[in-house]
């Protein structure tokens, strides 16, 4: 048995797609995002600009935050030292779980070492605590909410993207005396659109299904508080377990949902992704802490970086270059191709110093591959014009696809 | 359906086998571990010394480390910002692979958002890119290697504890033209037991297969540069794959796996675990150089950590306490049962302020339950005469079971 063999031919498989993953190394600049500086093989570096981080505000500079962080290694020390229940159990993290809970008008919340963690814990605990639990899962969802399916050992129905009526259609099918969770997010992040939230709160009531909204890519950038899509819909009360991340918006790192005090006691008691790992550091719950508490009660950060999506949307339309019309802060613009998205993306970055990384299969499905914008409210006016004036290069030097 | 209910039974049943955990609410010290701060349900606090963490050189506090994460912070911010993949690649990571890889003496490391995620990641990865592949699983490997096990698909064979001839007995009866894993840990963490890896190693040649071992107990600790177990005893090269964590002796947060390149590659390239989730904090990851940095040339605290459990060891078997003959750091005093397990961990910290969480059901079997006691360097005599004295107390308060 050549074990070796085995795992070179699996990683020559993929560069025979084209979809070998080569990672591009940085050093952000703490308040001077979004520039960074990029470390090449050769022992050079380049001076960039990141277009395509998931810090959507630019929280992870935010003063509040690293002084957050700062002042909490000064108090309480690096780690946490243990899991939650063997001396791990930092006051930041119950903190952070209070204000989260408040965040999200829910009773309880329970903080997890990163979003995927909270959606495959608490998917696979939910589905085994719920005796023939059937989980009907948006066929889009994250890779951590499928793998939370699959460990649930539950029965799966996969409904159409965003499909109200193929969603319906499932849960008829279903005895009415079987528990269901319906399973979506509210911020698709590669499409840029929004789920039918209150439609599906609706056939949750109808079929008396639990439901679970992944806001992964809403927290801290929608409703009045940054509760999410929900929040600023009014419908945070309807949805049975919410999900977020605090490594995007919030700019820090970890997960979290929130529910009801029994649901999070129940997923706080035997999720073992939750029970048998040493807890988030105390720094990062300080640093989360700071970055929720500030995106409550500021919108500024909100409303400017709606205006900055909006803005680099209509410069591309004017380019003719093929974005997609999102309705959200994400601006997905098409190549429909894995090798020629990927040198799309070389060139903007060996010769222009523009960081967006192409985006393919299995992230999206193939033929869709794209490059995957986010201006934040750090990426002015220049840096934008900068932008469409090299994609307008890249697009006619590789000959790619215009706007239909 | 009235889920609610399924939900308060599912905890009913925990509190009624007298196993619902409760959190004790922590503040620690930084430059005074082990002292910390508990934070009472009334409001009140209460000055602690904790006996429990697995910070097991106290490295959470080390002042490198601190200054490490406080350069980072202000250097690049707190959150890395996205993936791996898609612009959270920060150099710091890169570097803390490189100190891995090196650490153990192989090709590549991997830095994963903790050691949970790096065993089930790992393992189910594996399992997967090897066809009709078995793994064998020592029976009492952590719980997130078990998961790891079960979501690779593969059919597994669990062996007798650290039972070579059992081990032996079961690779016997597979097809020899299957791929094979054994996983095992080096300490065993309940019992600070060690397993025979040099055996384990041997069988693996004889029937060609290959070894995961999970070091999360022994990284930091062992060797002399603190590669573990195996590097203690020569046998790194030995083995295939080595897991740890940077949450534990070494003081902060995150897991690894070091490996041949190829291992890696493949790992880095098809675990969705480590490519569909933000990357740990640069800030982290600059603690955790640090502290990998330091404890690579520095012996001082791995010698004063063994030293202080050898001492702690006779100390209580003087005292007629039955303490585990454990080989490791790792003191284990039995209770032998769950509810006076608890009630003897409440008294400690209720009475005499002093922490130790007790270990019941899952974590180990039943009727096994005890007081796990991790002394560090920082424990010092003052504090074990204080810790022995308590403890007589309170095994004579509750008519606790004595040493055979
Ligand atoms: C929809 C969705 N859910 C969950 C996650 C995982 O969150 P985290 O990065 O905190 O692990 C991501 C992305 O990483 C995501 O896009
Ligand atoms: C043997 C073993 N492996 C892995 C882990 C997980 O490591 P981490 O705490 O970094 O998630 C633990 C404990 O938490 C453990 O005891």
């Amino acid at each position: 048995m050549d074990y070796e063999s085995i795992f070179e031919q699996a990683i020559a498989a993929l560069k025979n797609e084209k979809r070998y993953r080569v990672f591009t190394e940085l050093g952000r600049h703490a308040g001077d995002f979004p520039r960074a500086t990029r470390f090449l093989d050769d022992g050079t570096t380049q001076d960039i600009t990141i277009w395509c981080s998931n810090d959507y505000l630019g929280m992870g500079q935010h003063p509040d935050v690293l002084k957050a962080i700062k002042d909490a290694t000064d108090q309480f020390g690096a780690g946490a030292g243990g899991t939650r229940n063997i001396s791990g159990n930092t006051r930041l993290i119950c903190e952070l779980e209070r204000e989260l809970a408040d965040l999200h008008g829910k009773e309880s919340a329970l903080v997890f070492t990163s979003g995927f963690v909270s959606n495959d814990a608490t998917l696979s605990t939910l589905g085994k605590l719920l005796p023939g639990c059937v989980i009907l899962s948006d066929e889009l969802n994250h890779a951590s909410m499928i793998d939370g399916v699959r460990h649930s050992g539950c029965e799966k129905r996969i409904f159409r993207h965003n499909d109200v009526q193929d969603l319906e259609d499932k849960l008829k099918t279903i005895d009415p005396s079987r528990p269901k969770v319906i399973a979506f997010e509210s911020v698709y992040s590669m499409d840029g659109d929004i789920s039918p939230i209150k439609e599906f709160c609706d056939l949750a009531d109808k079929y008396n299904a639990m439901t679970y909204l992944d806001e992964v890519h809403a927290v801290g950038l929608y409703g009045p508080c940054g509760g999410g899509v929900a929040e600023r819909e009014g419908l945070m009360h309807r949805i049975d377990i919410i999900e977020g991340t605090l490594g995007k918006a919030f700019g820090v790192v970890g997960g979290f949902i929130t529910a009801s005090k029994n649901i999070v006691d129940a997923i706080r008691s035997y999720a073992s992704g939750f029970i048998f790992t040493t807890t988030l550091s105390p720094v990062m719950s300080a640093g989360a802490l700071a970055s929720v508490r500030h995106l409550k009660s500021s919108q500024v950060e909100r409303d400017q970086h709606q205006e900055r999506a909006a803005t680099l949307k209509s410069l591309l339309t004017e380019a003719g270059l093929p974005v997609l019309p999102s309705v959200t802060h994400i601006v997905p613009l098409m190549v429909y191709d894995a090798e020629l998205c990927k040198q799309a993306s070389d060139m903007l970055l060996d010769d222009y110093g523009l960081y967006i990384q192409p985006i393919n299969y299995p992230t999206v499905a193939r033929g869709q591959e794209r490059l995957r914008i986010t201006p934040s409210p750090f990426h002015d006016d220049a840096m934008m014009a900068e932008l469409v004036s090299a994609l307008k290069n890249v697009w006619s030097r590789l000959d790619l696809r215009q706007a239909a």
